[in-house]
């Protein structure tokens, strides 16, 4: 894969640029839609073409246990497998780990005070029974790499720098992430130090297996990005800033802990970004709620994942140009509006709060999948126009 | 409703007609895919259209549990209440009475035998826990009407020939039904006389609501179809298909109990379809396998809804030219093919075997959607096939 800056903001460090890769361009900024299992849940490939994105991330973690790195390699790696012939990201499996483990015994995500998403207002119910699940049950995490158990079945697995890159590159995205330890936002500074110590390391050892394998011509065509770690924590941030943008990654994931507040992240982001590569594209892993976008991208992020609009349409929340509507609401089965007048989306074209309201109360899952098709097609238009107010240097 | 002849085929009872409604036309043969909450599960109504179907069915039944038929009429009816301007029909209620009293009691469905799905090998769980559910808690049936209890909630309702009617009228179908008293297969001869009898004598009520309310400019439009019950017993088909016959309706459903076996079924039609008028359309009602398709036709039936394609893509299983596939079973997970290599439907052109295998496998409801828009189409291809068999006079 290959990154060029189109146009760089004069007010700002956002800017405009294009990762071309095998399977097509992506025009940055942008934001992946996540297809955690190799689908966005409730839609088809087709929707994904329709909505207009092109490109998606999907999850190391879930397909490696299921239905394993190996089938879909078989199947002619992921492109194939779901018939997406876009930009296709996979995560290293870090941060599965890291939910699996101080997640769950944190009960927080990457930013401590807003995890979780609407309908897990708690955290999940613990897997197994213990004061300190991270280090003893679900996941141990060594130097040679991390023991952890499925979600699934419980069964013992184990991931490294090596294994991920095996899974990815048999899954064969276009753009992977090197393994990394992604900390919590509740770990201290000489904790977090030490596992981005060992992040670099991997780092190293990602580089190094991807390499071996170069000569594969599937492979040679992947991008490898690396992962800054460091917390919330301004000396480890810029260290690992400095240490990863040294290193041969084609691109870099911005990952960890982001603080206990989002004010946090937007000091975290100021003081990573400009250490990092001008020509290389920067990945604001996991985040991206509206509201983030525009201050992201005018400190330097191109690009975005986040299951954010699609967990939220499952639960019934559509995102507006005004404001979130929950349709779980009796109130809008009298509604005969579109979730919003200004959308264009299929959805909005086609269906009323009404009808959205009914198929949400009598449990229908076309229900989910509209608000889906929505709530994509509002991010999709929302960054668009972002990008056009770089065009323009408005930002 | 208007209904015409085109072709009568002069091998069998066999026939081509078109029924012109105030929503465009319905070819006949025709199959209705069943959206019973106003959706056909996991689709959309541009699916639908997609597909080609030209008519659906809704029930009454639920529909008035939810969203309720004054809020559907609020929104302007049924059609576009679901976006989806073709021919609707709604059945009566009578037949979901039917399955919350002696269905349940009894633990069968129309046919005896073959009654149920592929994943209801038992009766639903009994709500109510009596040794006759069927009269003294879930469904209380009177002359007046029938007194039940939602499935839902518990609540106790009330639906009449009247309130059908009423119902349908405000869903504003373009083909309704008249409300009957559907019995079990396990009914015996004196009471499904019994039954029968009171079935036509609400046909008459019904036929004067609907007489009522026609000077609504909607109503007129509405076609209403009369049911003809009897069960299994010759003298009793016979007696209902001359007495509801002979009535003013605009078609006509065979409804109620089709016997133990599908041999019966075949002989309740040869017995009724003669004595029924020439130039009125025949629903075999709640039927609808592959297999049943051509020999009711040739029987004389133009119409049919069911849930069995949709039901069963639900649960996995595909229908394909050779064999039902199960899309549970791992072995697909390495199948490279589509559904069925001569299906020109979106998921055949796109998808593999093993993609949705993992879709089932991971609880993916996408894998649902792809299988139900199969199912549909396989059903669309195999009734136009059969019209145009009687087009060229093979039937």
């Amino acid at each position: 894969m290959q990154f060029k800056v189109i146009q760089q903001s004069k007010k700002s460090l956002a800017r405009l640029g294009v990762i071309k890769t095998a399977h097509g361009d992506l025009h940055t900024p942008a934001f992946f839609p996540v297809a955690t299992q190799a689908v966005i849940k409730t839609l088809t490939s087709d929707n994904i073409k329709q909505i207009g994105f092109e490109g998606i991330l999907a999850n190391t973690y879930h397909l490696y246990l299921r239905p394993g790195e190996k089938i879909v390699n078989k199947m002619g790696g992921l492109h194939k497998f779901m018939n997406f012939n876009g930009v296709m990201a996979t995560d290293s499996g870090g941060f599965q780990v890291f939910s699996l483990g101080a997640g769950i015994a944190h009960g927080v995500g990457k930013i401590a005070k807003i995890f979780p998403g609407p309908q897990q207002s708690k955290p999940s119910t613990p897997l197994f029974n213990s004061c300190d699940r991270r280090n003893r049950n679900m996941v141990r995490i060594t130097e040679e790499g991390v023991y952890f158990r499925s979600h699934l079945d419980g069964s013992q697995h184990f991931l490294s720098p090596e294994k991920s890159m095996q899974i990815q590159q048999d899954l064969g995205a276009d753009i992977t992430f090197a393994f990394d330890e992604c900390t919590s936002p509740l770990a201290g500074q000489e904790y977090t130090k030490k596992a981005m110590e060992r992040t670099h390391r991997w780092a190293k050892r990602c580089l190094r297996a991807a390499q071996i394998t170069k000569n594969k011509s599937l492979i040679t065509k992947q991008g490898l990005f690396g992962i800054i770690q460091g917390g919330e924590y301004k000396k480890l941030r810029e260290q690992s800033a400095k240490f990863i943008g040294g290193l041969d990654f084609n691109g870099f994931g911005i990952g960890g802990s982001l603080g206990k507040t989002k004010s946090k992240m937007y000091e975290i982001l100021n003081w990573t970004i400009p250490l990092l590569p001008q020509e290389k594209p920067r990945h604001l892993l996991g985040i991206g709620y509206l509201e983030d976008f525009e201050r992201a991208i005018k400190a330097g992020v191109d690009l975005f994942d986040c299951v954010y609009p699609t967990r939220f349409a499952r639960h019934g929340i559509a995102l507006t140009a005004k404001k979130k509507l929950n349709l779980n609401q009796n109130k809008f089965l009298i509604d005969k509006n579109p979730l919003d007048k200004t959308c264009t989306c299929p959805t909005c074209q086609n269906h009323t709060r009404s009808y959205i309201c009914h198929l949400f109360r009598a449990k229908e899952i076309t229900g989910q999948q509209l608000l889906t098709m929505h709530n994509l097609w509002f991010f999709k238009q929302f960054i668009d126009k972002i990008r056009q107010k770089i065009a323009m240097d408005k930002i």
